[in-house]
């Protein structure tokens, strides 16, 4: 595979991290960053994430790949206007949400140049810092609505996906969008949430978190994650993520029936339902 | 520190943990499994995390020290008769739920050679097979009512479980349990509702646990959690796990509230207090 010049808008923990990787796998004959945030740009070069840091336009212009990597309020208003300014290159995203994304270049005279992608990695911390070595390696990366894409973009992007160690599912941004409502959206609503129920406790009980060990770490450190990132998205997918949280709340209810009526052969069912998730999760 | 011959009461999970731990710090001059699932027996004994399986009598008889690690229902039960027959023995738990427990043994003749205690360490997983080497390091011990023990009870226990790597909490039963109902149990629920939620919508859409990814797994992973050990710390903690589950419910309902009325000013408000949670997990 032929090394290309790639130009990554926004180096934070996933730019930086698709970086890192695309150096390590050789796919890149040189990285370009963009980068409005003055420190988070510092830190990237400082890191080496970056070779160096230009503004949009020289970046697309001397780069043979460009991948936006910023919240997705801003892709949508981005990605059009960096398609007003491609010739042969390839531009990808790695956006959450996609629905809208690929609405909003529907009819753009470069449409095909794009291809709508979201590795399916992510951790509770942004900025380039919190960028991780191999962080893609096992993990899903989704290609929607292909057919809209040139093959020979949609082939280099299947390839770099690859070649990083990721596993390529397509479906129609639709799909995609109620998918990652009850697989990842719907998870960072509880989390929140449940941080929120315990930090407004904590109000009247400052011991409340002496207790905390493994368990609450786990369904609460999604809690940490971005707003900048976290509320464009519930934005963007919100009519899927009201039905993901209606139905979640139904099932919390569920429960709470089962203590209120001391119904506990249904609170036994209830848990052994929700063992069957051992199936998908290891 | 002198040791003493311990006899462990269900050699699972914690049982297990805490045979590996105790004969790796030097405490225990033999391990004796009570276990009433003869497979978790044989799996005990070819572990080598007990040295014999005796019936629960004649373990009394030859310990000087019994730690009861079996369901909160079934420990209620049994904790007075484990009493009954004690004389020297010191007595402690690793029970989830604390006000029942020491409730059924309050008027007990033999009560000072109770401790009770919980050590805050789990995981999703069940059985002997399930025992991990280190498992109790860095993390929270309570000793709840421990005015109500004799002192070289307490003075024993405090000891051991400081020396397997343990840090001491004391406080009431009732705060106890109010505080392991935000900080652990609720988690419980949140996750084995998030995963009924899921696995509802797979009836109709089989794709849908494609795209799952970390975040997903983190919240979801203790609703692989065994029903024998949960219903009956649901059924002791009733009261508070209900108080817990309203407060969560209720701040569940603001998030949903924001996105139907599209108030992402007030969602990027609830976010960032969520985000405060940082200050306590690292």
């Amino acid at each position: 595979m032929e090394r290309k010049r790639i130009a990554i808008v926004g180096v934070g923990l996933i730019g930086g991290s698709l970086a890192l990787q695309l150096n390590e796998k050789g796919l890149a004959a040189g990285i370009v960053g963009v980068e409005a945030n003055p420190d988070h740009a510092a830190k990237a070069l400082e890191m080496g994430l970056v070779d160096e840091v230009l503004p949009l336009e020289q970046a697309i212009e001397e780069s043979d790949v460009v991948i936006l990597c910023i919240p997705v309020d801003k892709m949508t208003g981005l990605l059009p206007k960096v398609l007003d300014r491609v010739s042969h290159q390839i531009v990808l995203d790695a956006g959450s949400t996609k629905g809208q994304l690929i609405d909003a270049v529907k009819e753009h005279p470069r449409r095909g140049r794009y291809v709508a992608s979201h590795p399916m990695w992510g951790t509770e911390y942004s900025g380039p810092a919190a960028a991780v070595k191999h962080a893609f390696e096992n993990k899903a990366v989704v290609l929607c609505n292909a057919a809209e894409s040139d093959a020979d973009a949609v082939s280099w992007v299947k390839n770099a996906f690859q070649k990083i160690g990721m596993h390529l599912l397509e479906m129609n941004a639709h799909d995609h969008d109620l998918h990652a409502a009850y697989v990842s959206h719907i998870s960072h609503i509880t989390s929140f949430a449940l941080a929120n129920t315990v930090l407004e406790k904590e109000r009247e009980d400052q011991a409340i978190f002496e207790l905390a060990s493994g368990g609450f770490e786990s369904t609460v450190r999604l809690a940490k994650s971005n707003p900048s990132m976290w509320v464009p998205i519930f934005m963007q997918n919100r009519e899927n993520v009201l039905d993901v949280l209606n139905e979640h709340i139904t099932q919390l209810r569920k429960f709470k029936a089962c203590l209120e009526k001391e119904n506990y052969a249904y609170l036994q069912e209830l848990i052994e339902n929700a063992n069957r998730i051992s199936r998908i999760i290891k």
